[in-house]
C-alpha cells in the first residue's frame, strides 16, 4: 500500500514539474533555452556572525575565504562554500564542484542561457534557491535567498558566483533578466568569485534585489523565472591570469 | 555688496552644475545624449491617504484621477498631478503641462533619449526629483523619488508617466538604465497615464525600485545618472486610440 502511496507521490511530482516546465517555456519564448525547475531549500544555517570577519578583509582589499572554523591551515584549501549549510568540509577550489554535487546535491547545467525557474516563492524567508552553472568552460553557482534584511520585509536577492578565483571571475559578465506583463528588468555584473562570501555579496545588496510587490510582479502562480546568460568581458579578456 | 556676493554664488552654481553635467557626460558615453541636472526637491505634502480611494478603485480595475478634493464635477477636468504639492488646481489634460512648467517651474527637455542627473542623493526622505520628457509628440513625466516604505530604510523609486490617457500610455515602453562600476541596471516598463496616481504606483512598487546601497553603487559622488529611453510599444502601436 505504501508502495503505492509513493508511486502516486512520485508521479504526482512529475506531472507538477512538468507544469512548472511549461510555465517558463511559456515565459521565456526564446527557442532552444535550456528551462531548470529549482525547488527550494530552507537553510540549516544563518549565524549572523558567519561572514563578519571575511566581510571586514574583504573591505581592506583582502580577499578571504569565508571561514566556517577559525582558521584553515593550508592557504590553498576552500572551505565548503554552499550558503545552505555550515559544512565542516574543505579542499582545493577543484574539488568544490564535486563536493556541491555528491554531498549537497546541487544540479549542474549546461549551456550559455539557461532559464531558471525557482518554484514556491511564498514560502518564508529565509529561503534558498541554488543551482550550479557550467558555461564557457568554467563552473558558476547562482543563488536565489529570500531573506528579511528588515524585520518583517522579506526581500529576493539574485547573485552569480564564479566557482574560481577573483581574477578568473573578472574575465566574465553575467546577466540576469526578469521578463513578464510588459515588464522587463535585466541586472548585469561581474561575478564574484566564491571565495568571497555568498552572504556578504547580499548584505552588501551587490546583486538584483527584489521587493515582494516586485517579485509578484514577475511570478507566475508562485514560481519566479530568471533568464540567465554568461558571456566574457571584452575589457578583462585579454588580461592574464595570475 | 550684497550685488556681488550674489554673483559669485551664481557663479559657484554654474561650476557646480557644469561639473555635473561633465560627469554625467562622462558615465553615460554615448555621443548627443542630452544629459540633465536635476535639483532635488523636498516635498510639501505626503499626506498619506491622498490616494486611498483612488488605489481602491484602481485595485477594481477603474481608473479614477487622484482626487486632491472631495468631488470633481466635470469629469473631464483632472487634479494637478504634481507628486510635489497639495495643488488645489484642476483643469483639462492639455493644459496639464504648462501649469506643471509655470506654476511648479518643471523643466521640459526634448529627445528620444537623455540622460536624468539627480545630484544630491544623501539628501534625507521624502526628496523628489522631477522633470518632464517631450517625445514622439508627447509629454511624460519622470518622477525619482526616495522615500521611507519602511522606517529607517530608504529607498529610491523611479517611473515614468504619459501626460495623457492609460489608452495612449499603452502605445510606449520606457527604459530606465543604471550604468556605473561594470554594473548595469535596467528596467522597461509600459508608462502608467498621470491620471492614475504616481503616489499609488510608488506604494505598488511597480517601478524601478533601489535600496540604498544599491543606489550608492550606481552614483557618483553623490549624484545618480539614469538614463532615459522611451520608444513606440510594437504591440499596442497598431491598437486604435478610444
Amino acid at each position: 500500500m505504501l508502495f503505492f502511496t509513493q508511486c502516486f507521490g512520485a508521479v504526482l511530482d512529475l506531472i507538477h514539474l512538468r507544469f512548472q516546465h511549461y510555465k517558463a517555456k511559456r515565459v521565456f519564448s526564446a527557442a532552444g533555452q535550456l528551462v531548470c525547475v529549482v525547488n527550494p531549500t530552507h537553510s540549516l544555517k544563518y549565524a549572523p556572525t558567519r561572514c563578519a570577519a571575511a566581510q571586514t578583509s574583504t573591505e581592506q582589499g583582502i580577499l578571504p575565504p569565508c571561514h566556517h572554523h577559525e582558521a584553515v591551515h593550508d592557504p590553498q584549501l576552500v572551505p565548503c562554500t554552499c550558503p545552505l549549510f555550515s559544512c565542516p568540509w574543505e579542499g582545493h577550489l577543484e574539488v568544490v564542484v564535486s563536493h556541491l554535487r555528491q554531498t549537497h546535491r546541487i544540479n549542474i547545467l549546461q549551456g550559455a542561457e539557461i532559464v531558471f525557474l525557482a518554484t514556491d516563492m511564498h514560502l518564508p524567508a529565509p529561503t534558498d534557491w541554488i543551482i550550479m552553472h557550467s558555461c564557457l568552460g568554467h563552473q558558476f553557482l547562482l543563488v536565489l535567498r529570500k531573506q528579511e534584511k528588515y524585520e518583517g520585509h522579506p526581500q529576493f536577492f539574485a547573485t552569480m558566483m564564479l566557482i574560481g578565483t577573483p581574477t578568473q571571475a573578472n574575465n566574465f559578465t553575467y546577466r540576469l533578466e526578469l521578463n513578464r506583463n510588459q515588464r522587463r528588468l535585466k541586472w548585469e555584473a561581474t561575478p564574484r568569485s566564491i571565495l568571497e562570501c555568498v552572504d556578504s555579496v547580499i548584505s552588501d545588496g551587490d546583486c538584483l534585489v527584489l521587493n515582494t510587490s516586485l517579485a509578484q510582479l514577475f511570478s507566475d502562480n508562485g514560481s519566479l523565472a530568471i533568464g540567465i546568460a554568461i558571456t566574457t568581458s571584452k575589457v578583462h579578456s585579454s588580461e592574464a591570469e595570475i
